[in-house]
C-alpha cells in the first residue's frame, strides 16, 4: 500500500492555553495539578502577555513568568511559550500611533482589540526585537520549555504609507524595471503605465476594481509582509534558543490571506487553531479539509487551540455534548501529534466571554470536560497503538493560494468560489472513505494514483508540464472549470485555454454560459455513470484528442461535450467543463475511483473514516460518527479488533451518537493490498 | 385593588406642534383660531429655530416670536417653547465646524439635517448659554409660556478628541485610578493594561469587537453627555423661570441610546414623541409598551408629538382611517395628561415634506383632521369623566439600560435581542386586559403581585437582595434565559450563573445551545399547562432546590429542566431556561397569572383593554379596537356605563373598526375586588 | 401616416473599438484587414491612450497613432478617434493629487482603474487642454478620422472642496441672492437658513437625509460638471476640427447622474454603449426603451459599444448564441446609423479582462463572430432597403430628469421606482407593436395621439399650461401616481395635489396609502375593461369634474375613484391613482390604445416588432424574436416581401429563435393608414 504522508503518527499529546496573567496567582498550583491529573502534558501561556511583561517601555516583568513556567513545570507540564507581539501594549500604540493598521477604506484603527499593528512597521520591528529576545534570551535554553510560538493568527491587510513603500520595494525584486510591470500587469490598458515606481499605489482607492495584476500582487505583498514578520522573530530567538521547535498558530482553510505554504516553511511545527463551529459548515469533511489542508504543510502538526466549548465573540455557537471529544479524535486521525484546548478556564472579562474553556468562568467544571477526562485515560493506550502508523493517501487535491486570491479579485461566477470548490471536491472523496492530501500543486505527485485541481485558475507553462509528466507516468488527473485562466501576473495567456494544458487534455474551451444560482445545466454520462448537473458555470468544449464521457442534455451547449477523458502516456486527465453540484461530483469521483480500482468504502452519510496503516503494516481505521443518532458501519476483511477496548460484531461496528471507534485488522492483508 | 401607579390622571389637554418662521406672518393668526376652534389648548414652537431668533452671532430677533406668542396666547393656546439647540445655525458651524460630530467610521459629518452637534464641545456649550439665557430672560415669567422643551430628540454617538478627553475624565469620576479600571474592564486580556489616563481610546475603530467593559462604559457616556447638557441648559433656564415646567421629548422605547430613568430624573414633564407607525411592530401592545416605558420614569407624561398622518423621511409609512384617533385615545389611555399632534400643516420644503400635518402643505384640511375634531368633542366630557382616574397595575416588568446596551455589544443570539424580549413578555401580560408597569429594576416592587425580569442580563449583589427581598415578602417573580451573566463593567461575575440568583432561582445554567433563527427546543409542562417552544437560545440547568414545572422535549438537553419553579419566603421564582416563542411566553404568563389570581380578560386578538379605577374608586375601561373590523368584547360585572355616550348591551360591548370605547362599572365592587 | 421622428434611417455602418496600444504594432494590419473583411468601416481608437499618447508631462508621442491611423485607413476604415481623458495618466496624478475625486462617505479615490477625476479641477481642465488641443491640431482636419469620442461614459459624484466652491458659484447663478436661496429650498425647516454663501455644505455627510432642495441642485450640478467639461473638450477640438462629427459615449437610461438631454445638445451625434446583459432585466423592451430613450435625445443615434460577447468586471454575464447579432439589429431597428462592436479583441490583461471582444484573448475567433459576419452580408442589400425609412411613433413616453432625481432622493414608495416606472409603461406600449418615443416634457407634443407620462414627480406651471394645451388640442395623456408633488426646487407647491394639474385632471389627491412589496390593491373598470391591482403605492382621489373609469374594489379606499379620465377640448386626460402592475398597465394602456384606434398588434410574448415606413411610403416592419424558441407572427394587409431573402407564407411569418426578419408591405396602404 502506497501513499504519499510518510510521516508516521506520534503518540498524541494533550495540552491546554493558559493565561496567568489573568487569574489570581494562588490560584496557578491549583490550575496546574488538575491540568496534570487530567493527563494533559503541555501548556501554553505567553502569547497577548506583552502588556504583564514589559508594563512601560524597557522595563521588564518576567518574575511572574518565571513562576508560572515553575509551576506548571512542576506538576509535569512542558510550556509552549508565546511571543506576544500579536497585541502591542497601549504604551507603544501611544508613542507610535503609525503602528496601528490603515483599513481598505482609509480608516486609521485604534487600541482596544488585539492585530492593532501594521506588519511592515519600524517601530514595531524595534519593540518586538527588544521583547522576543528578553524573552528568547531567558527561555531560550530551558528546558522546562519546548516549543515557541509565534505571534498569534497573522492576518489583517495594512494600506499604510510604510505599506505603500514597501510594496514598490517588493515589487522592484519581483519585477526588476518598470518596463517588465508595466508588460505584465498590462498597464496599457486604461492608461495605466507607470513612469515612476512612487506613482503605483495600492488597491484599496481605486474608483472600482482596480488592475487584476497589481491586486494579486498586493494579495501576495500581504502574505509575504506576514512572513517576513514571523522570519524576523525566529531570527531573533533563534539567536538564543537552538534546539526548541518554533511554531505559530494559523487559521486552517477558512482563512486565505497568508500563503501557509510558505509561512509553514520557516516553521518546525505547523500549528493551528481547530473551530470546527467556525468552519465552512457542519459538514464533518469541511473539518477534516481543514486538518488536511494543514498536514498539507509537509510539517509535524499540532492543533494549537482545539475548541473546547461554545465559541464566539457577539454571538455564540454551541457544539453538542459528544462533539468536543469528537472534534479532538478528528484532529487526531488527521495526524496531529499534540492538541491543546482551547482555553483551560473561560475568560471572565475581555472580548473573550463567549469562548468557553474547559473550565466555567466561576472555576466550576464546564460540561465537556468529563469528555476531555475520558480521551485522556482512552490515549493511554490508545495513543501507544497509533504510535507509528502513517496516513494513507493515494489521492491528492491541488490548493493554490495564487489561484484563490486570483479568484476572490475576479469571482467570475458565484459557484466559482474557491473555498466550496476545494470543499465539494474533497468531500466527494472523503466520503469514499479514501486518505486524501491537500497539496501545493508544484509538489512531488508520483506517489498519488489519483490528482483533482478543483480550481486550478492560475498557471503557468512549468506547471502544466509538471502536471503533464505526472500524467504522462501514469497518474489520473482530474480538471474542473476555469482551469489555467490566468498566468502569474493574473493575465490572460495568449493560449488557447485551458492554458498550456489544452494539448494535455485535448479541449478547447470556445465558449462558456454564467447562470444565476439556482440555474443548471443537466448533464449525463455516455460512458460514465453520472445523472446530474452543472451549477452557476459551464462551458462550450472543442474536442480536439480526448472522449466525450459526459455530454449536456439541457442549457446552451446542449449535445455538446460536459466532461471529457483523455489518455496521456499511461495515465488519463478528466475535464469537466461546469461547476458540479455536490451529487454530480460525488457521482464522477466515485466513477474515476472505482476505474481506478482504489479502496474505497460504503459509509453512512455523517461517518467519517480515516485510513491508516499500524507500525506493523496492519490496516487500522479511525472512524467517527458525526451524527446524533447511533450508526453501524459494514467492516470489510475483518477479522478486527477494537482498540478502544470494545468488542465489534463481525464485518460490523457499532457507532453511538458522536462515537468514536479505532479498528485495528488482524487478518492477513487482503491479495489486493498486498500487491501495492 | 392595590398598584404601583398613583398618579391620578388629569383631564388630557390636546395641543399641536407649530413652526411660525415656516409660514407667512399672515397666516399665523388663522391658523390659531383653527386651533381654538378645533378645542386645542396647547402649542409647541421654537425649537429648531436658532437661526431665525439669533440670525448673526448675538444678534437677536425675537419679536416675530413675540408675534406669535402673543397671537396664540391671544386665541386661548398656552404655549411650550422649545430651546433651538437641536439645529445649530450654519454660521455657528462655520464659526466652530469642531461641533460637528465625528461617527464610528471616522466621518466629520456636515451641516444640513440636524442634530449636528457634539454634546460635549466648549463652543456649543457657549452658543447654548447665549441663546437659552436669551430666552429664558424674555418668557421665563410670561404666564403665557407654561413650559420650556430642552432641545429636541438627543441622541447620536460622537468619536471626537473632545469627546475622547471626556470620556477619559469621566472614567477616572467612576474608576479613581487606572488600577481600578484595569481590574474592572479586565485588560490583562489581550494585553490592553493602559499604565496613562491618556491611552484609553473610544471604541470606534478597534480592529474587532473592542473590549465589553469599555463598549458599555461609552455607551453610559454618551448617555450620561446629553443627561449632562439637558441639566445645563435646565440650570440655564432656572435662573430666569422659576416656576414653569421644564420638559425634553424622548424617544419612547424603540430607542436606546440614552437611559430615560437619567435624563428623566431632571425633569418636570416627561414627554416623549409617539409615531406608532415606527415602532418595533404593528402590534398594538408595541405601541402600549412605548407609552408605559414612558409612564414607568416616574414623571407626568406628556406626548409631545402624537402622529397625525403618514410619515417618513425617504420613504413613506401611512396610516388608516381612524388610527390618529385611536392611536391618540392610547396615549391617553397610558396617561398622557397631554396629546399635542406632529404637527399643524405639513412642511411644504425640507426633509420632513412626508412627514404629515393635520393640515395638508396648501394648508387644507388633511384626511385626519375630522377625527381629531371627533376626539376633541368627546373630550369635553370623558375628560371630567376621566379626570382623577388611576392607572391599575399588579404587574411590572422590569426595564434596564444597562443590561440593552451590554446586549448590544454582545447579542449572543439573535433571539436575545432586548426589545424583541421585553416586547414579547409585555405583550403577554397586556393581551390578558392586566395593567403593567415598567420600571427600572431598583424601583419599589412591593407593591406588584408580579414582577417579570425577561431579560436582566447585567446584575450586581445588590440587585439580587432587592429582587430575593421581593420575593420573600410575597412577590412572584419571572426570570428569562441569560439572566444575571454580567457584572456592571460587562464582565462575567466569578459565580455560578445566575449570578448571584443562583440561590433565590434554585438553579444553576450547566450549558446552554445557541440555534440558528428558525430552530426550536419544544418543551411541554409537568406542572404547568404549556406546550412551546424555546427560539434561538435554551439553557441545561442544573436543578438544585427548584420545582421543575416544564422539561425539554426535544434538543440537546431532552428530559431535563425548562422551566423551574422555587418557593422563596412568602413568594415565588420561575425561571424560563429559553428565549419562548410568543405562544409559549403567553401561556407560562397566563398560567401564572391565573394561578396568582389576577384579574385577567379574554379579549380578541386586536382588543387592548386599559383597566383603570375612576376618582370614585369603580372600575374602568378604555377599550381600543386596533383591527379594521367590528369587533364585540364580553363585559363581566356590569352593568357598564359607556361615557363615549353609546349604550351598551348588558355584559358585551361592540367597537367599531379601530373604534375606542371607555366603560365605567356602576356595579357595586366585586368582592374580590373589594378584598385588595 | 405620422409620427414624431421624421429622422431618415441611413444606412447602417458597423464598426468596432480598438486598442492598437494594447497589442503588437505587427498585428495591428491583420486586424484591420480582418475587420475590413467583415464589413466593418468605423474603427474606434485612442480613448483611454493618454499615457501612450504623452508619456511624460508635455512629451507626446503620437507617432503610433499615426501609423494606426494609417493602417486602418489604408485597409478601408474611418476612424472615430477618442479624447483619453478618462483616464488620466499615473504622471498628471502624481503631479496633482487633488483631482482624484472625494467620495460621499469622505475617502480620496486613488490612481488604479479609471474615471479618478474631479470634472471641476483646474490642474484636470489645463491638461486636457494640453492632450486636446495636440490631437486636434493634428487630426482636426484629416479626412481619415471622420469623428471624436469626447472622454468615455461620464459619471461619478465628487465632494471635494474645489467642488463644494464651484457648487456655490452654481448656486448663486441659479438663485442671484441667498434670501433667493433660503426661500426656495426653505431653510426656515430645522434652522438650515444661510447667512454667507460659504456656510453651503455638499450634502454628502450631513447627519441624515439633506434638505431636498440642496440634495436636488447637488444633482444637478453634478450633472452641469460634466456637461461644462464636456463643452470645454468641444470647444478645444472646433478650434482645429470644423466639420468633423464630435459625440461622447453615453450610457442609456440605466444610467441616471447625467441629464443627456443637456449633455446631448452641444453633440452632433448620440453615441451610447449597449449592453443588454446590463439592462435593467431581460426583457427585451427594456434594450428597447434604452435604445429609445437616447434616440430621443434629438441627435443621430450611434451606438458606439455594442455587446460581442460576455461581459462583467469581476463576475461574468453571457449572452446566448443568437442574441449578439439580434441585439445588433434592435439598435439599427431603434434607428442607429451605426453600430460598433465592443471590442475587437478580449483584454488578455487589465479590469476588463472577462469582457469579450470577436476575437477571444489568444487571437482567435470568438463564438460570436460569426454572427457578425452574417449580419455584415445581410447589411448589404438590407442597408438600401432600410436607407430613407422613417420610424412611426404615434406615441410618447416622457422623461424627466429631474423627476428622476427627486425620486431618487426621496424614493416614497419602493414601487415608484422611477426606472421601473418608465419601464412598465413603455414595455406595456411596446408590446402592442407601436412604435414609442420617449422625450422631454417639455418638448413638442403635438404630433402625438398619445402621451404617457409614468412618473412626471416635478411640476411648474409652464409644463402644467404645455401639457394642458396639448390635451386641449386633441391630445391624449395619461398620468400616474404622484404626478406632480414637487416644484423645481423639490419643495411642495402651495396648492392642490397634482399640482398645477388638479384642473386639468380634474381631480384632487387627498389621501394616499404606502403599502409593502408584496400587498396590493384590487381594482376593477366601470368603464375600461381592467381587472387588476395597484401595488405599493395607491391614492384617493376627490374627484371634482371627470369619469371614474376603474375603482377600488380592496384597500383603504374601496369603492372610490382608482383611474379617472376627462375631455378636455379636443383631447382627453386619465390619471391612475396607483402604481400598477405590469398587467394592469398592459390593460389600461390596451384599452386607451384601442380607443385611440392606433394601429396595436397582438404579438407573442417575446416578439418585437418596430414599425416604421420605407422611403416609399410602405409600411415596413423590424420584427425581433427574443425568445429561445420558434415562433410564429401574424402579419395582417399583406402580402408583405421578406428583405432578408427568405419568402413568408402568406398572413404570417415564422422567426427561428433569436430570429430577425425585415418585412416591407407590397399592398396598397390600408385606408386607416392612408387617411393620417
Amino acid at each position: 500500500m502506497t501513499g504519499h504522508t510518510t510521516t508516521r503518527f506520534k503518540k498524541p499529546r494533550l495540552g491546554v492555553a493558559y493565561y496567568p496573567e489573568q487569574w489570581p496567582r494562588d490560584r496557578w498550583r491549583l490550575d496546574a495539578s488538575r491540568m496534570a491529573e487530567l493527563g494533559l502534558t503541555l501548556v501554553r501561556m505567553g502569547e497577548f502577555a506583552w502588556s504583564q511583561m514589559e508594563p512601560h517601555p524597557g522595563q521588564f516583568d518576567l518574575e511572574w513568568l518565571d513562576e508560572a513556567v515553575e509551576i506548571f513545570a512542576t506538576a509535569g507540564l512542558k510550556v509552549i511559550l508565546g511571543t506576544p507581539t500579536a497585541a502591542p501594549p497601549a504604551w507603544l500604540i501611544a508613542q507610535h500611533p503609525e503602528i496601528l493598521p490603515l483599513t481598505e477604506d482609509g480608516r486609521r484603527l485604534r487600541f482596544g482589540n488585539r492585530r492593532h499593528y501594521c506588519p511592515n512597521q519600524p517601530a514595531l520591528r524595534e519593540a518586538t526585537a527588544r521583547i522576543v529576545s528578553t524573552l528568547a534570551n531567558r527561555y531560550g535554553r530551558d528546558t522546562r520549555v519546548v516549543c515557541w510560538q509565534v505571534d498569534n493568527e497573522f492576518g489583517g491587510r495594512c494600506y499604510c504609507e510604510t505599506c505603500r513603500v514597501a510594496f514598490t520595494g517588493w515589487l522592484r525584486s519581483r519585477y526588476g524595471s518598470l518596463a517588465a510591470l508595466n508588460e505584465a500587469w498590462g498597464t496599457s490598458f486604461w492608461s495605466q503605465t507607470y513612469s515612476e515606481w512612487d506613482q503605483i499605489q495600492l488597491p484599496d482607492r481605486a474608483p472600482y476594481a482596480p488592475n487584476p495584476g497589481l491586486a494579486l500582487d498586493y494579495r501576495r505583498f500581504v502574505s509575504d509582509s506576514y512572513v517576513g514578520f514571523q522570519a524576523y522573530q525566529i531570527s531573533l530567538i533563534r539567536q538564543h534558543a537552538p534546539t526548541q521547535s518554533i511554531t505559530h498558530n494559523m487559521m486552517g482553510f477558512r482563512f486565505g490571506e497568508i500563503d501557509y505554504f510558505s509561512l509553514a516553511k520557516d516553521l518546525d511545527i505547523a500549528a493551528w487553531d481547530n473551530y470546527p463551529s467556525l468552519h465552512l459548515d457542519s459538514r464533518w469533511s469541511s473539518s477534516g479539509l481543514e486538518a488536511s489542508v494543514m498536514r498539507g504543510l509537509g510539517r509535524p502538526v499540532w492543533v494549537m487551540e482545539q475548541q473546547a466549548g461554545p465559541v464566539g465573540w457577539e454571538t455564540v455557537r454551541t457544539p453538542e455534548s459528544g462533539q468536543i471529544r469528537l472534534w479532538a479524535y478528528q484532529s487526531i486521525a488527521h495526524g496531529a501529534e499534540a492538541v491543546l484546548f482551547f482555553r483551560w478556564r473561560t475568560a471572565r472579562f475581555g472580548t473573550e466571554q463567549h469562548w468557553h474553556g474547559l473550565l466555567n468562568g466561576d472555576g466550576s467544571l464546564g460540561p465537556w470536560y468529563a469528555e476531555v477526562e475520558q480521551m485522556s485515560r482512552e490515549l493511554v493506550q490508545l495513543g501507544e497503538d497509533l504510535e507509528g502508523a502513517r496516513a494513507v493517501s493515494e489521492v491528492a487535491v491541488l490548493h493554490d493560494y495564487d489561484s484563490r486570491f486570483a479568484l476572490e479579485i475576479q469571482p467570475t461566477n458565484q459557484s466559482l468560489d474557491y473555498r466550496n470548490s476545494i470543499q465539494t471536491h474533497f468531500g466527494a472523496l472523503r466520503k469514499l472513505g479514501l486518505g486524501v492530501d491537500v497539496i501545493a500543486p508544484s509538489a512531488a505527485l508520483d506517489n498519488y494514483r489519483l490528482v483533482v485541481a478543483p480550481n486550478l485558475y492560475v498557471i503557468d507553462r512549468q506547471l502544466a508540464e509538471h502536471l503533464a509528466r505526472y500524467v504522462a507516468d501514469g497518474g489520473v488527473l482530474v480538471l474542473a472549470p476555469r482551469s489555467a485562466i490566468k498566468d502569474r501576473s493574473n493575465a490572460i495567456p495568449e493560449r488557447p485555454l485551458p492554458a498550456y494544458l489544452d494539448g494535455l487534455t485535448g479541449v478547447r474551451v470556445v465558449n462558456y454560459h454564467s447562470l444565476h444560482a439556482h440555474e443548471t445545466a443537466a448533464i449525463e454520462g455516455t460512458d460514465m455513470p453520472v445523472v446530474g448537473g452543472f451549477l452557476g458555470w459551464y462551458e462550450q468544449l472543442k474536442v480536439r484528442d480526448a472522449d466525450v464521457v459526459a455530454r449536456y442534455v439541457s442549457g446552451s451547449f446542449a449535445g455538446s461535450a460536459a466532461i471529457t477523458a483523455r489518455q496521456h502516456g499511461s495515465g488519463r486527465v478528466l475535464y469537466l467543463a461546469g461547476t458540479g453540484d455536490q451529487e454530480t461530483v460525488d457521482q464522477v469521483l466515485r466513477s474515476v475511483v472505482h476505474e481506478l480500482g482504489l479502496r474505497s468504502r460504503e459509509l453512512p452519510p455523517d461517518v467519517e473514516l480515516v485510513p491508516l496503516v499500524s507500525r506493523s503494516g496492519a490496516p487500522m481505521s479511525l472512524i467517527l460518527n458525526h451524527s446524533d443518532v447511533a450508526q453501524e458501519v459494514h467492516l470489510p476483511g475483518g477479522p478486527w479488533r477494537n482498540l478502544m477496548g470494545k468488542v465489534s460484531r463481525v464485518g460490523s461496528l457499532d457507532l453511538a451518537p458522536y462515537g468514536v471507534e479505532v479498528m485495528l485488522s488482524e487478518s492477513v492483508l487482503l491479495p489486493e493490498e498486498a500487491s501495492r
